[in-house]
This record gives C-alpha cells, structure tokens and sequence, in this order.
C-alpha cells in the first residue's frame, strides 16, 4: 500500500526524543557541578518548551526575521534564568545549558526503527531544530539520518507549508512519496495537507505521566498508525 | 595540531567519487540496453563535465536565478544528446540517464576514511550537487555522512565564500573549527580564504591517465597534505 513511499521525514522532538526527561536530566547534572539549588528542574524543562511555539510564532508571523531555533531557545533560557532566580552563570555556562537540547535521547526504539528504515528508504529530520542540534543529537545518540531537512533548510517553521514541501523537493520527490512521521496529529494533519503520507505513532509520556492529548491517531490526519518506530518499519517492509 | 576540528567537509565529484569512470560506465551499460551504438562514453562523460562549471556560472553571475545541479546537468545532457546525435529517448531515459551522477562510484579508501573521521568529527559533503543527488550516491555507496551541506543548503555555487561559510554556519561552528577537504587545490585556496582549514589528497586519475593538475598539494592553498581519504583520518588522530 504505501511500496511508492521513498522517504520518511521525522518530527524529533517529543517523537524521536524525549525532551522532557532528557532537558530535565541535563540540567539537574550540570546544577549539582555548579552547585545551583532550589529549582525543580523539570519545571524548568517544561516552562522552556512552553516558550518555542511563542518564539517560533515571531518568526511565523514575519514579526521577525528568520532565526534559527538555537537563538530562539537561548533567548528563552535567558528569560526563564532570570524568572527561576538562576544568577551567576558565565556565558559558557548558559551556552552549555542551551545545548541540552543537542543532547536529548532517544525513545528506546528509534535507533532500531530509524537503522530499519534506512535500508529501504531515505530517513531524515522535518524538525524545527537547527541543523547543527540535529547533527550533534544524531551523532551522540546514533539516529542513523540521511541527511538533515526541517526548518532551516527550508528556512520555515513548522507548519508552515514551505517547511515540509522544502523536504520533499531537496529529496527531489513528489509530497505523495515522502511520509511524515510524528507522534503529534496536528503536525501530520499539516503535512497531509501539503500531500505528504503520514505515519503517527504515540509518545504517551512525553508530556509526563497524566498526558491527554495525541495517544491515539486521528484518523483523519494519518494514514499509517502505528505501535512505535519499530512498528513503521515492519509496516513498509523494512 | 588540528585538534580543534571538529569538522571535515568534502568536495565529492572527483574528489571521494569517480565521476568520469562511473559516469561513463552506467551510460555505457543503458546504451546498451536501449541499442545505442556509436559513441564513446567516456568522450561523452567528460564533455558533460566541460558543460559543469560554464552553467554554474550562469547562476553565480546572477545571470539566472537559483537552479539546483540536477537542473543544470539536464539541460547540458540535452545539449550533448543532440550534439552526439543520439535521437529517440523517451523523458524516462533521459531522467534515468541525468541520474548517473547521482550513481558515482566512491574511490576505494573513501568509505573506510569517512567512517574513520565520522568517529572523531562532524562529516558532510560541500558540493555544488543538490542535496537528492548527494542522499543517493550516499545510499548507494555506503558514504557515511552525518548530514548534506553544499550548494543546495547555501543556494550558492563552490567557489562562492557563501556556499563554505554556510556549511559552517548550519554546523554552528567558526570557519577555523571545519576542514574543507579536497582532491583540488583551487576549491581549498577559496575555503582557506574564508577562514576554514584545508586537507588535500590526490585523485591523479580523476581526469584520466594523462592528467597533470593537482597532482600535489599546493602549499599555499593546503594546511594538510594527505595521500587519501585514510590518511587524512589518520592524521587527524581518527
């Protein structure tokens, strides 16, 4: 059903990897080595998340120029430094606290599903992650990408439209041959929209343990609902 | 010495793959198959290089606007079909036959040498060719890149500074941190200038068995003088 699928385009964070553990985890090691107390870390990992749609939402807009997510995430952390009380940090500090999100892990089956994958089709990121997040996150945790598409190759966040046809064309394929991935039914249904295959499969904790949304398909947004990463795989007969 | 590289990117047509022996080849074989008899391909093979660099130049100039490589070899394909007198194909075969390049056979050392660096640095290609042309051979071949930088991700053509400084960029490190990597003296000379470190290796058959260009490393364009790809992860301690 889906043999003239040629690529699989990946949302990564919340899909591929679990930012809120990981985000958390980073930030509460480098606290206790710089001896920083009294803040709930993963209150902190979750403030910061709520900050990006914001963020990206200036550059939507067109209410700024393009940036890369990097500077938009630094801006955050600056932000949510001063609100938490954190003081005292040097530039390098807060540069390394920026790039705990270049080091998020993976969800247990993604290197297997991704490394499945390859074998048949072309894999790559349609992250609003920056390129050089997605190279540094790739190779410490050994996601097996073709190349990196999102965001700053197309220079558009996510959904814009430009976002995902950018993807399709520097893969030199038609929308209806490239499947995007994404444990997120609003990205997919985006994508669908602009002619791409879509595969969903849930992340029922990425928001933590009383998660209500995205656990199962929208069935009008996806085509292919699947178990995990695995899971696709084995679906397109990799 | 160069320990603060942290990554190496890559000329490819000619440099990590044969274009002239594998371009002549795979159109050898489909003539073949089609029954086209009469030409030599690997005359063929090295006209359509000489056609490279004057339809780049289009687009550097600002003659014309932004057109991906695949673009560009397909008009001079047409071009040389006509010129060679072959007559008859279909779209599909033409297609098929633009795609030879994105069919490049890797010289020997180069798989086993990107693997090597992949280990220690960041690895990707800065060619003129499009990110779909570079996903394929990669594929094909076995080329291990982390991501696809180049002309595409740039929207500028080698030796343009733009095209190095966005590699370097996307990377999210300082031209001094990345090795531009090449079988040509004259694309490092341009890196160098922008700031970026520079390997040399020699491909003294990339133009045939009478070549006498880059045969050795000039040293006022090469930080690092390599016999080939292996080398050159040697000495970078890979």
């Amino acid at each position: 059903m889906f043999s003239d699928v040629k690529a699989c385009i990946f949302d990564v964070f919340g899909s591929v990897a679990d930012w809120r553990g990981s985000v958390s985890r980073d930030l509460a090691g480098f606290a206790k080595e710089k001896g920083i107390e009294g803040v709930d870390w993963l209150v902190f990992a979750v403030e910061w998340r709520k900050l990006y749609q914001p963020a990206m939402e200036e550059v939507r807009s067109g209410r700024r120029s393009w940036e890369i997510l990097d500077t938009l995430h630094r801006e955050s952390l600056y932000k949510l430094l001063d609100r938490f009380g954190v003081r005292g940090l040097s530039g390098a500090d807060i540069e390394h606290m920026n790039k705990a999100w270049h080091r998020l892990d993976p969800w247990p089956d993604a290197v297997q599903g991704l490394t499945m994958l390859k074998r048949r089709v072309a894999i790559a990121p349609c992250s609003n992650g920056n390129v050089a997040l997605m190279v540094n996150m790739a190779k410490r945790a050994g996601l097996p990408w073709d190349c990196i598409l999102g965001a700053e190759t197309a220079r558009a966040y996510k959904p814009m439209p430009r976002c995902y046809l950018s993807a399709c064309e520097m893969l030199g394929l038609q929308p209806h041959e490239v499947m995007m991935c994404a444990a997120h039914n609003n990205d997919l249904a985006h994508a669908k929209k602009q002619g791409l295959r879509t595969a969903f499969f849930p992340r029922p904790t990425e928001h933590g343990p009383g998660q209500t949304t995205d656990l199962a398909a929208d069935p009008a947004a996806v085509d292919l609902p699947a178990a995990d990463i695995i899971d696709l795989a084995r679906e397109l007969g990799c």
